[in-house]
């Protein structure tokens, strides 16, 4: 009997096509890419994007509340960011900064969406200005520093740099591209903390969480002929031990004109007087916990990036942890009420010692020495009294410090008084 | 049929009978006295009964507690209850209270059990003391104010008066008896709040757990040759509230043999301090809650009245509230240094206008009305710094007000040098 084989066949040949297919779909699936995990982005940022709006493609929470600081840019009882003129409602400062740029112009900054636009247009830049001071003004700082090296960045010219500089302060300026990862991106601030032996790389993102702040919120001072952005920290970041590395460096930003003193202006030392012990530094409260609160779009939870005064929204800031938030906003104005009592009783005695100066130095004979002597108090009574002076918070950072540095600013100053009327007794 | 009677008479007479006792049981109940409400005392105690030992009977937890004053006076980094010299642990002391007891004797206080035998046997007593230093030292003095009246009080010679005081602070100092009610037992605590307008009976219980501290722990000075017991208070209870008074009443406590300033010696302003918008005092924190926290024997609840330092008990005071208690010593402790580095500045401050209007006093010819001046600010910057020195906290009660109030020192007393330096020119 003659067998029909095609059954055979056929099954023998499916066999061999799906037992192939089987394989073949095995070797693509192990040849698939690694899943993405997290957050599926909508576009790749390039390392040190300038331009907010591409990483607002993927972040459009945080990207359109940072734009939100171009509005409601509202004053508090002692700051705010209403541009206010500071030498109007203090007259006191134009003595106190005579001879320097800070007595012809000196207003509260605004939201961080005018940080380029205000520091283009201010009275204090001039032809001797130089790359330094865009230093935490734009987005484009990281991938200049990156490309230029920070000396070329410092030393050249205001007027040249700024045709480079087109964005105002973003995303670049805190954040790695891509991870996120919050980062230190001034370059002198890498160099400041190694100057104390601190690698910044090992601190927890709470602590980045304020740290991404000292890019631009603290003290510094311009190095040399190239104007180097330089941090004052080598020996710490208290005020006894910024103003003892001053002496040690023998810097000196401006003379003034009638005491003759060698003096330094301070700028903004937010994150140092924070730092300082206070009560929320060390309870491990973040800068970013009171001035970018944690909001909510629909599930997602995000820090605004509407980076302004705790005080314009309590219930988001301080009522977090604090359950009385009227007690809260009574509490801060007893503090500021107290520090600025205190810091105007400082800049009065800081006068007295200017003006007995200059009348010291038209006596004759003088006792040189003891005008010296007067000089060196006045520029380490107005160098404490201008750290609390230029801090934004009006002593909140840290009430006790603030009071403490203001007494001994009022001690110091009183004592150039002093000495100067015995130089020309 | 002749019935017999026997039972109805044997009946109605026993309704008779049990009807009569039950309208004497219910007249017997309705006579009976209203039944004690509360725990019932073992004894009934007479008003302003000066031995705690018989309120003890009653409340032998509180009392127990109350003699433990006696043991364990441990000293704290700035105070705490060890009797050790002031004088000793700084001797700017000696030349800031010149010409005054203080600068003989000045040691911290110990326990409520030795007030009575410290001040007898104080080195600041003289024949010329009065029963007015008796004032805060007595049990016996709530019913020694009733019989004698406060007038004959502080009059009577103090060793007299002492023949008469055999009882330590107690009970009677700060209870109604029986009722146990917190009450004002100063005559000169009850005019003070009267010339502000203040009704204490008014007060909630917890703002009399404050209250009766205010007993003693207050600013107070001696009016006239009967050296009445007078608080300071009629315009305010704070320092510059007070300052003006003593001007406007023209009060001095002595004459600096340096100085020639007419000066106030400050007496543990605790509640003026505390009270003057201090975070604990504006949250509703009572002197009990961290002098005297809750204790438990058994299932009872009491106030121990071991009074002393919150510091020498962290957890059952500031642990109540906080949860790191570790994190509130730390606090504490960065407070009072700072307090204490610029108290020690305005003592420095302070002893320089000394010097300054002493050697201006040699000087001829000198500028009296400038001298005069120089007397003035020098009264005005010790009043102040003393208000701090005097307190029991090293500005732990109010931080912000004591760094206020020693800057404001520093500033008074280093014009009292210009202006004497000024005046010998």
């Amino acid at each position: 009997m003659k067998k029909n084989r095609w059954p055979i066949i056929i099954v023998t040949g499916l066999i061999v096509v799906l037992a192939g297919a089987v394989i073949a779909l095995l070797v693509f699936i192990k040849n698939q890419p690694e899943p993405v995990r997290g957050v599926v982005p909508m576009i790749t940022v390039a390392d040190m994007e300038p331009d907010s709006s591409i990483w607002g493609q993927n972040f459009p929470n945080q990207y359109t509340t940072m734009l939100q600081t171009k509005y409601n840019n509202e004053r508090t009882p002692y700051g705010g960011s209403e541009n206010f003129s500071k030498l109007e409602a203090d007259p006191r400062l134009v003595t106190l900064f005579a001879g320097y740029p800070f007595s012809k112009g000196y207003d509260e900054d605004r939201g961080h969406e005018y940080a380029l636009e205000d520091v283009k247009s201010s009275v204090r830049i001039s032809n001797a200005t130089t790359g330094t001071c865009y230093s935490c003004k734009s987005a484009d700082n990281p991938k200049l520093w990156a490309e230029m090296g920070l000396e070329a960045f410092d030393s050249t010219k205001f007027s040249e740099l700024g045709k480079s500089l087109t964005h105002t302060i973003g995303c670049s300026n805190c954040h790695e591209a891509n991870t996120m990862r919050l980062i230190v991106t001034n370059p002198s601030l890498v160099k400041a903390f190694e100057s104390q032996g601190i690698d910044w790389t090992k601190f927890t993102r709470q602590e980045m969480r304020s740290v991404v702040c000292a890019n631009c919120h603290v003290e510094y001072y311009m190095v040399g002929e190239g104007k180097l952005l330089t941090l004052p920290w080598e020996n710490g970041t208290g005020i006894d031990q910024i103003a003892a590395y001053y002496t040690e460096e023998g810097f000196t930003d401006w003379t003034h004109p009638q005491s003759g003193a060698s003096l330094i202006k301070m700028q903004h030392p937010d994150f140092e007087l924070y730092s300082a012990g206070s009560t929320h530094y060390n309870a491990g409260v973040a800068c970013a916990d009171c001035h970018m609160p944690y909001t909510r779009d629909g599930s997602a939870k995000f820090s605004t990036h509407d980076i302004k005064s705790p005080l314009l929204r309590l219930p988001e800031t301080c009522g977090v942890c604090h359950t009385n938030v009227d007690y809260v906003a009574e509490r801060v104005q007893i503090i500021q009420d107290s520090v600025y009592q205190t810091m105007i009783k400082a800049e009065d005695a800081i006068i007295a010692a200017i003006t007995a100066i200059e009348e010291a130095e038209k006596q004759s004979p003088v006792d040189q020495a003891l005008i010296d002597e007067a000089r060196e108090l006045h520029r380490q009574a107005q160098l404490r009294w201008d750290f609390i002076a230029a801090e934004n918070s009006m002593g909140f950072h840290n009430p006790e410090e603030a009071l403490r540095i203001l007494a001994d600013a009022i001690d110091l100053a009183r004592q150039a008084q002093t000495q100067a009327i015995l130089a020309g007794k």
